[in-house]
């Protein structure tokens, strides 16, 4: 059983599987008579190429029980998929290469800042929504359209989420 | 002078000038287990037709100083501009109809309840952000492309937000 230790979450780490989703870096441009900040174009809203659209929702997700056994992994193979957090609080993401399989060594856990969201990319191989905690909501912006938009497999090996991974 | 006076923001009295943006009434969807609701599609993006993309941004913006008096109005004309707020305080929107022109008389200030957002239709007259009480962050998902998307309007005739609008 694979022990899976979150790591910080940074562009840099995430470049494989996805955009950070923070103020740091982005292209500011002031507005409304200097009183606004525009946090200009933040992440790449991808809908591949089979007539799809963007939406916006919102995700209002219940803690994960911990520890939790990962099982299995999902992706969306026309559209990507943001979350951004209503509050402060880190969480965690889970995430893995964009293979044809997904085995427990490829699984890769990040924790957010508490300041970060993401945007994974299509096609990118990641564990459903993880909160610890309290319930919390996300702003998600995905993909409306033609076509199935969702894999699931299930993972070669076993690897586990702990306890204190959120905290 | 007109004194504008916030009416409470709901669904039918915006109507004419975007959606409001709230989980009340939306689509829920249950995914992940069990464990999150998608409350889904809350707002219709619209990109016009010359080309244009949809992208998100963070508007970080410092207080109006009131009294403000209301001088001018803008719009943008090929594509819509949703603004979700990253907190639970109310907001002032204040909007006009979509004529060539704007007066005092067609001004209407609406404060939010702290759980709504706004989604301007394009082509819908308003005032530049409007936010009392302290600096705050709001996700903005709006246009980039080609076109000109600003169109900015003196108004006849006077109007006023007073001091205690945003409470």
């Amino acid at each position: 059983m694979r022990i899976l230790e979150p790591v910080p979450l940074t562009r840099s780490a995430f470049s494989a599987f996805g955009e950070v989703i923070e103020l740091e870096g982005a292209r500011k441009i002031p507005i409304n008579r200097g009183l606004t900040t525009r946090y200009h174009d933040l992440f790449t809203i991808d809908c591949g190429a089979e007539g799809g659209h963007p939406i916006v929702n919102v995700f209002r997700t219940d803690p994960l029980p911990l520890p939790h056994r990962v099982e299995v992994m999902e992706r969306h193979p026309v559209g990507s998929q943001a979350f951004l957090p209503l509050d402060q609080d880190p969480f965690l993401v889970l995430v893995a290469s964009q293979g044809d399989t997904v085995s427990a060594e490829d699984l890769v856990l990040f924790r957010t800042n508490g300041r970060q969201g993401v945007n994974f990319y299509r096609n990118t191989w990641h564990h459903f929504q993880i909160v610890t905690g309290q319930r919390r909501d996300f702003i998600v912006v995905d993909r409306a359209g033609p076509g199935d938009n969702l894999e699931e497999q299930s993972i070669r090996g076993s690897a586990l989420i702990e306890d204190d991974a959120g905290a």
